[in-house]
């Protein structure tokens, strides 16, 4: 059996992360900035009933430092539904007072490692599974989002090693994971085909310390000290409609 | 024989990757809109005509993710007629609202280790190759394209290995992607000589998740394992101009 | 136990640089440039209080060459203060006269080989160390930042080195530093999970050659030598509202 | 003797790679494109009697992709030359329409390999090698620019091996080269502590499929495969200002 | 004693790289443009007297490509007059028609390798060592400019060397660029600590040729070959106030 085949995929994925053009919009009149908020509303307010429908879900963050001002985190059915929010997000008043900073392309995935994709049943058939392909993203205080790859560097070559190895390896990598239990979600989006890097990572936590406990205990377990190439990270907090608009106000 | 001769050249490749300047675009009136999309529109229509007379080919897919907003990749007789398209497209009044994203140019190519390059007939005369060197681009609902060279690092070095031991690698990659025969349909460009990597990959499906199964199936084979290193990835969906026109109504 | 269980956080940091629009400010009428460094120093002064009631501290220097014109430095005990701080300035009539350079967000760290952090006292309730980790920043003429990370490369992988290897090592590293007590203050904010690097290293020194020989001597330590990558260096002077208004003065 | 002394040099070389700026230049009005043709023309018009007076030689090609729209080469006596060759074209009225791309300085040179370099006649003596060293551009249809390193890494390190290796290596990898006479014609301008790379490689050839024949099969010879590092590719089509003026018409 | 103690130290160095706005250089009136030459003039006519009074010395060079039009070179006492420096140049009127290109900040050195520095005497009370640490800047034909590391890069480590081991190295790496005593003058900064590689090397030569051949010559050496790793190259010509404004006449 190949070595992809027991991978389950739901959701396609779709961050996008934005940056404020704060000279634009404190140059805006009211009027300006008050059309601007409304469509901006608007397009926010749609996202409820998509995810009441069980059609997708979203998420919005502020990300803290330059890198970014906010984050807006899409899970559809499609590519093309992707696309849409992207092009509905530009055609808004709002969108020409941000500029581009990050996206990421992937999709909702349980790794061929889970021992409940061995089974003999349909894993789809499987409630616990299904909501794990199609969650509901999490209204967490803090998150955190970084990409990553699994090396292939001469002697460590993670595409190298056989299934078993791989399987014994990512046993108890995901021991440290289960010791967060209730302190840190993760999003798993898998994106090799799709974007730069062959993972995605979309942590989200009430208290942001235990990112840096998770993945700072993770780097020393050797999936990741051997075989982790990590992107940037961006991190950053929970955002409402009425917290962003506070913000905005100048 | 020299390590090159048996390659097989056909069309040369131009994918110009493109990002749309929405605030321009929102800000411009109807009148300039409609001659944007007219003047568009006719350099889109004489692509056909080309691919009637048999002198080329032609694709439009949108790109999801900030990277590009589309691409066009156009296959052409020459160098100079891929120019001529670039001129042609930044003279219509829609180029002004377009930036550029990314670019790649190759040719199309049929490996040196296919087995049909081999015989004494000449393989130009053989029209399936010929229907492979000068295709028809698919009109599929999905793209993915990457650019991707072969590793040369200390000792995983694919230029350093004998032509029998990559003849044997090859054939093995070879059978992953005839495993997704009918789901997955693969044009290879060569770009050495040409552009930064040494092959583009421009992949097209009816589901997009079979980009991520193959790719990543064939993480796992030695070639792209131990040798395969690959640059960004760009996914998208299939444009039309009816659809496109959709998409930028304000 | 776990390898990250021994690390102690305290206050949340922003390292915020920023460059100057020396065109715009130029061009700008007195009036315009008089509101901008008003409300700049607004701004400023409430640092004061928030040091005063130990919720925080701030620092601002000068950056020498072109990678920035200044730094703010903020410790404050969440990232959501951390936001507010950037969108403060950037509502200020001063923030249009500047544009992005850099950042870095991370958090006040001990390192798990300081061997107070292993008796059974809860070390929060060493005022030592609570000192250390809620520090206030010192006032020195200048300042050195730097990002790093500890090395994973083949047979250089500080991660998968053992506890005790890594402590032998950190022993001897931590001897050079206190040579240069006195001369050198240093605080290290931990970045694993917020940023792109693992550790932030700011230094502060009445004389800026220290830094050159401090980070110099360190480097043919083995933590450095073999273990350590490090990002952009950037140096600079210590920035009062006097010194900077004077520095504007066109 | 030095490694070093048996290098010939010749003339200096400026490859400036621009890019139009299309969105000004279908801005203009007629009048202000005339001039700046008649401006460019001007410059270029100059190229020819440097020639003559074999002080120098110019060419001017098209560049395919979005990396560049065109090069300008220049080979002459003395950096200071190349400087007034850029100052010359920036006071154009053309150069507004035009952007930076990329540039690359070095000096033409003939390889301490060559065995002609070895006797005892002084071979700037030597038509052969003056003509080589001073060369007239071709006019060939197509161009390919790119630099290039010889590594050095670990056990792949070109300046650790000895003479007599690097002259057999260099002597094999030749004979490709000389495979392509009449196909393809090289010049070699060497960079070392002129440019980020160590040489860079301009080549001319009728058919450009030629290029890509060239370069991959070189890079199954040890020099390439084991101690080459390339840069950017960059491939066009020679211009005239004839067919530029028609590119450019509006 | 410590690897750093003997290192020497003069004059802090900022390498300031500007370039060009032609487009608005040729856009400004005559008026403009001389107060702009004006404020350049009365600002370059200040480095004569640091010079006479032994507080630091000055250089103007241009740069041929596109990675920068000139460089400007101070020498200074302290990272503040650094600073001023550069806030005095983009307060000029003239400073507007450039933009940031590089910047390099370090401070004049003589090595720990140099026996000079062994013996019983206070080096500072040498003159000769005292004139190498505060050197007056060459006003020669030529000058490049390029930073460097040593490597470390598993078994290519320069910092897990001995003392004695990197003396000898040094030795007869040191011997080479005595070979071009009289043709090509060197000065060494270090910038550990101050910016993002370990030293920068700025050569001066009458013939810029010689750049090639010293650099190239000692890439065979050991030192250079096995540790040495380069940045960006930048080579120019020397100016004047003169010559630079001969090269601004529109």
């Amino acid at each position: 059996m190949s070595e992809a085949a027991l991978t389950l995929e739901g959701w396609y994925a779709l961050h996008d992360f934005r940056s404020l053009d704060w000279t634009a919009w404190t140059a805006a009149d009211d009027e300006e900035r008050a059309v601007a908020l409304d469509e901006l509303n608007a397009f926010i307010e749609e996202w409820s009933g998509v995810e009441e429908a069980k059609l997708g879900s979203s998420a919005w963050y502020s990300i803290v430092g330059q890198k970014a001002d906010f984050v807006m985190i899409f899970l559809r059915e499609s590519l093309e539904e992707l696309n849409k929010l992207e092009v509905a997000f530009n055609k808004t008043a709002f969108a020409p007072f941000t500029t581009k900073a990050y996206s990421y392309v992937s999709i909702v995935e349980l790794s061929n490692y889970n021992p409940s994709g061995e089974s003999g049943e349909d894993p789809m058939q499987n409630p616990h599974i299904a909501a794990r392909l199609k969650p509901i993203l999490p209204q967490s205080r803090h998150i955190c989002f970084y990409p990553m790859n699994k090396k292939r560097e001469l002697a460590d070559n993670w595409y190298m090693l056989d299934m078993a190895k791989r399987k014994e390896l990512m046993y108890s990598h995901g021991l440290i994971g289960r010791g967060y239990a209730g302190k840190v979600k993760q999003i798993i989006t898998g994106s090799v085909g799709f974007d730069d890097w062959e993972w995605g990572v979309t942590l989200f936590a009430e208290d942001a310390l235990q990112f840096k406990k998770l993945v700072y205990e993770m780097r020393f377990d050797e999936v990741s000290a051997r075989y982790g190439e990590f992107g940037s990270f961006y991190v950053g907090n929970l955002l409402t409609f009425e917290s962003f608009e506070e913000m905005l106000k100048v």
